[in-house]
């Protein structure tokens, strides 16, 4: 997608020498890229959030590896590089996929192919994430055009969406955000209400952004504010991303959503969450089992912005002496969602209809 | 209640000239205090915010109009004074309450002895406030104390709320929070999850002062946490107030109350309603008919905190060209609401639970 009319990707490699990535938490304040040049500037970005968004973490797990590949090709190299990736971020599951992917790539390999293979394995993952996700746009995109049709002509539909699921999130596209972006540039007349997503705020920084960028109309709201919406009927339907969907079709996401498909369900508003298969942990039952990321406390005590001569400061929010609490994601169970949107397209959240995409898992 | 150790309520007169509020919008990051010397000040103090709640905007409005009549005692004046207090918050219904009561107790009276009439109903309806708040702190305590005895000896009993509803809403004591600093004064070992509250942070800014002034043990929370807290057992029931409960008894309340009470519904937790019977409108028969404010999107956009070196700035925390939207209230739908706590007890959150407990209404 564009920034200022130049199409970027998240993340690209220099050659086999070192990967570039856009440093999002600079966004929406100023717009730096980062150079990582080996296995711990890989980890550093996902831990520190630079890089961001379940397939894109998993993206930057991979190149991560043939950043360590090219320089020690050895298996204890590759199994410490795994763990060190691995243990950056407890809660999103492609990067646990993306990480073994890149195991089962090199193991059974010569050591002095590693490198090279890491980086066109690497490669490959960022491309195929892309038609994922172009896919997901694609199947998602049929939903809006159903939901479009069900409204006056002319008249616009309005989809609410959490955190960031856009191609900020991914290597481009996004998951939730592909669909919109795709029904926007299909000329239906669509508006997004943007979730704020405390207290990372990825909502008002990063979704706004991208779909400024893009010129797709949107409105950013408190966290708070969606309930209401829905009951006044100013929400067609949610699509949101996600981290891991268990085996039984439950969501973790970022926190916050599902507050959100509760109002969802009790508005009778369809809920949607777009996915990559990569995010499908099969080997986890039910999502209480998905460990929950406890993230500092400082992103709920402070807050980052720009000054009016421009200057970035980080002020101090909350009363003094007062601490607080920070888990990262919390657990949509199926029952709230009304389907998921993947590169095979859509089905039922539920163990039966993932399977019915997916019949070989 | 203390702050820094010295009691105060937040409004008191100066004789019969003017009054001083505390300028909650200034809070926690400085206290300082306003003077209110006519009837304009008083509707410019709760349009700004310097003071809000809906028990502290009924006072602050009856003292406006004894500010008002200091200066012209006519008919006329009394009229102008009403209107113009009246159309600062539309939401609250305590504001409407308090300036009948002030209209009630003038308008048969000779002009002579209007000022002083005034001035005197104004600090009943002050003093009023406070014994009301003390009696739902008592009436609430029960609950507080029933659900202390279903924990282990020693557990700590959490407790979430949404907003201020403390004493800096009221004249003192608190509604929702009043039977926390009861039970903290009591020995019951409790700890409260202080939601954030965006997008003017009254959780985090003013609950977590108040909470902290008087040594009761919290924590902050972004308001998306309180569901997943909800799903894992952490929160054993929520209090909150309101700015307004219709005769089914709906309840308005800060904007995100909504969405809290479902997650409570969803997990079995207890969610209890405390307000001062001037918060009912017996005239409105549902939730739906009542006008939710729409407030200024710098409210969203903006986040006032202090730098490191104790500047308090003002930054611009969203994506530079992104609008947003700023209802101020949400409404719960008296289903999901478990009970009210009032000044005469507690009841059911319905006509027939209302009317038990005020039954000439």
């Amino acid at each position: 997608m564009k920034i200022n009319g130049k199409p970027y990707r998240t993340i690209w490699p220099h050659g086999e020498t070192s990967v570039e990535v856009i440093d999002q938490t600079k966004l929406p304040h100023e717009f730096r890229t980062v150079m990582l040049r080996n296995v711990d500037d890989a980890a550093r970005a996902i831990r520190q959030m630079i890089v961001r968004g379940a397939p894109l973490i998993g993206a930057t797990a991979a190149y991560g590896i043939a950043l360590a590949m090219r320089e020690d090709a050895s298996d204890e190299a590759l199994d410490r590089a795994h763990d060190t990736l691995l243990e950056t971020r407890p809660t999103a599951v492609n990067l646990r996929w993306a990480l073994k992917r890149m195991c089962d790539a090199l193991r059974n390999h010569p050591r002095d192919q590693r490198a090279s293979l890491a980086w066109a394995e690497a490669a490959k993952i960022a491309d195929e994430d892309v038609e994922v996700c172009r896919s997901i746009g694609e199947h998602g995109l049929k939903i809006l055009q159903e939901a479009a049709a069900k409204k006056k002509p002319g008249e616009t539909l309005n989809v609410l969406t959490h955190c960031n699921a856009g191609w900020l999130g991914c290597v481009d596209w996004g998951t939730a955000l592909a669909p919109i972006y795709m029904a926007y540039d299909a000329g239906i007349p669509i508006h997004v209400w943007v979730d704020e997503t405390r207290p990372r705020n990825q909502g008002a920084s990063l979704t706004a952004f991208e779909l400024g960028g893009h010129g797709v109309p949107h409105t950013i709201i408190a966290d708070n504010a969606g309930g209401l919406l829905m009951t006044r009927g100013q929400v067609d339907l949610c699509i949101v991303g996600t981290d891991r969907v268990t085996a039984n079709g439950d969501v973790a996401n970022k926190i916050g959503t599902y507050l959100k498909a509760l109002a969802a369900k009790d508005n009778n508003v369809p809920f949607h969450v777009a996915l990559p298969s990569s995010t499908i942990d099969w080997q986890m039952a039910k999502g209480s089992d998905i460990p929950i990321e406890e993230r500092s406390v400082d992103e709920v005590l402070k807050m980052t912005g720009r000054t009016p001569t421009g200057t970035v400061v980080t002020v101090d929010i909350a009363a003094p002496g007062s601490s607080a609490a920070n888990p990262g994601f919390d657990v949509t169970p199926a029952r709230l969602v009304t389907g998921f949107i993947t590169e095979r397209g859509t089905c039922e959240a539920s163990e039966k209809g993932l399977k019915s995409l997916f019949p070989s898992e």
